[in-house]
């Protein structure tokens, strides 16, 4: 029996994932609800071996579907290992990326048949999907300069062009619109604070929290 | 256009695939035919890499799909990068283990859904098949002395118990019968001498080699 919630979080690189989750994870331990976070790749010792194999630029010659199945085996890894044990502890999990992320970086935008990934995708994941995803979106020039500011160096992903940033966000609200139950499109370009509450209270009426207790 | 040849050894460790893969490409030479060799899990510098994971008898919280898939990615940066260029170039491609591997030891050995190890190697070779695979079969004692006597460390894999190893041994047979056109039987309790000379007779009329040119 699984009685937590799988909660995730996509979008384009600077849409502001990581400080949303960090945030969120606050807000839910002050309800003393139980969370654990987590991002991909990675996640797991296992997932970091296979996350520095995937990021490390100099592994060029890498194809398509090596980096299809490397994000597969580090999710089936994360899955397994803490995603399960969490979902059945009842915890509320946050994932900082899930699988959309792959549909998306590894079949939408550069062209690669999405079946395939969908297909590898359902076996690494056992079926697992998420109850609620934010999909934290903003335009590529926008995200282009929050990545400048940060002065982030470019991994592989990063060093493509424009064109496939645009199929990147592009297809994170295809796959947005297609799942209109499941997916809540945040507008990214709003100010921090203003991000964190449009996602806490929605993530606060979607798990049933009762407001009353804190001051706001 | 494929104008090469996809051969594949199979089998349990210690049947002398590599000892095997190594006379058959000496001979091939000798024969000015271009041969390409490769082994798995590995073969390129990616592949390398996840060999290396795979390896590590330290990652002991591996999970069976994070295995397969690891594997799998493996094979597919071997195929894109080293097998389909060398079919292209007309090259025999004489390489230590393939698809039917995963079958065995990810798929019947740990009686995980076949199936679902099927699906994922599809994907990953594209579809390509061996054109002939020699099965070196192997009683599990006779493969375990012959281990013991080469002094090696013992890897995860083979820290599993003597009734994995003889699913392992009854997969690849089960496999064989299966596809008799494609797989050839060898006892590799014979010695060197006799394997090499059963494979290469066997192996020189499938591409048709003339053999005249050469004194025996
Ligand atoms: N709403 C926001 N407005 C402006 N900058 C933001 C906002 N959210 C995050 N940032 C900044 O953008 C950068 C990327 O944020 P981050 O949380 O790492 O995004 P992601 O995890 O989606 O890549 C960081 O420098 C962060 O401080
Ligand atoms: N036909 C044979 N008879 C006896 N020993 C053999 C034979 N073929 C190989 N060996 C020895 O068995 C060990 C395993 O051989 P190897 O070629 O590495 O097998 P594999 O690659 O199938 O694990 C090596 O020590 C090798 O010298
Ligand atoms: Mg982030
Ligand atoms: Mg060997």
């Amino acid at each position: 029996m699984l009685n937590g919630w799988l909660i995730t979080f996509e979008g384009p690189e600077g849409g502001g994932k990581s400080t949303q989750v960090q945030r969120l994870a606050a807000y839910l331990r002050s309800m003393n609800l139980p969370c654990t976070l987590l991002r991909e790749p990675g996640g797991t010792p296992i997932g970091d071996r296979i996350r520095q194999i995937l990021l490390d630029p100099t592994l060029r010659e890498m194809t398509q579907r090596t980096e299809i199945l490397l994000y597969a085996a580090s999710r089936a890894q994360l899955v397994e290992e803490r995603i399960l044990p969490a979902l059945k502890r009842g915890d509320v999990v946050l994932c900082d990326r899930f699988v959309d992320s792959s549909l998306v970086y590894q079949g939408y935008a550069p062209e690669w048949d999405l079946d395939e990934v969908k297909a590898i995708n359902r076996i690494a994941t056992g079926g697992l999907r998420p109850h609620r995803t934010y999909l934290l979106d903003l335009p590529v020039d926008e995200s282009e300069r929050r990545l400048k500011k940060r002065g982030k160096l470019a991994d592989r992903i990063e060093q493509k062009g424009q064109g496939y940033h645009e199929r990147v966000r592009e297809g994170f609200l295809r796959l947005a619109a297609a799942d209109p139950q499941r997916y809540v499109v945040v507008d990214a370009t709003d100010s921090e604070d203003r991000v964190f509450e449009r996602i806490r209270a929605d993530l606060a009426a979607f798990l049933g929290i009762e407001e009353k207790e804190v001051d706001r």
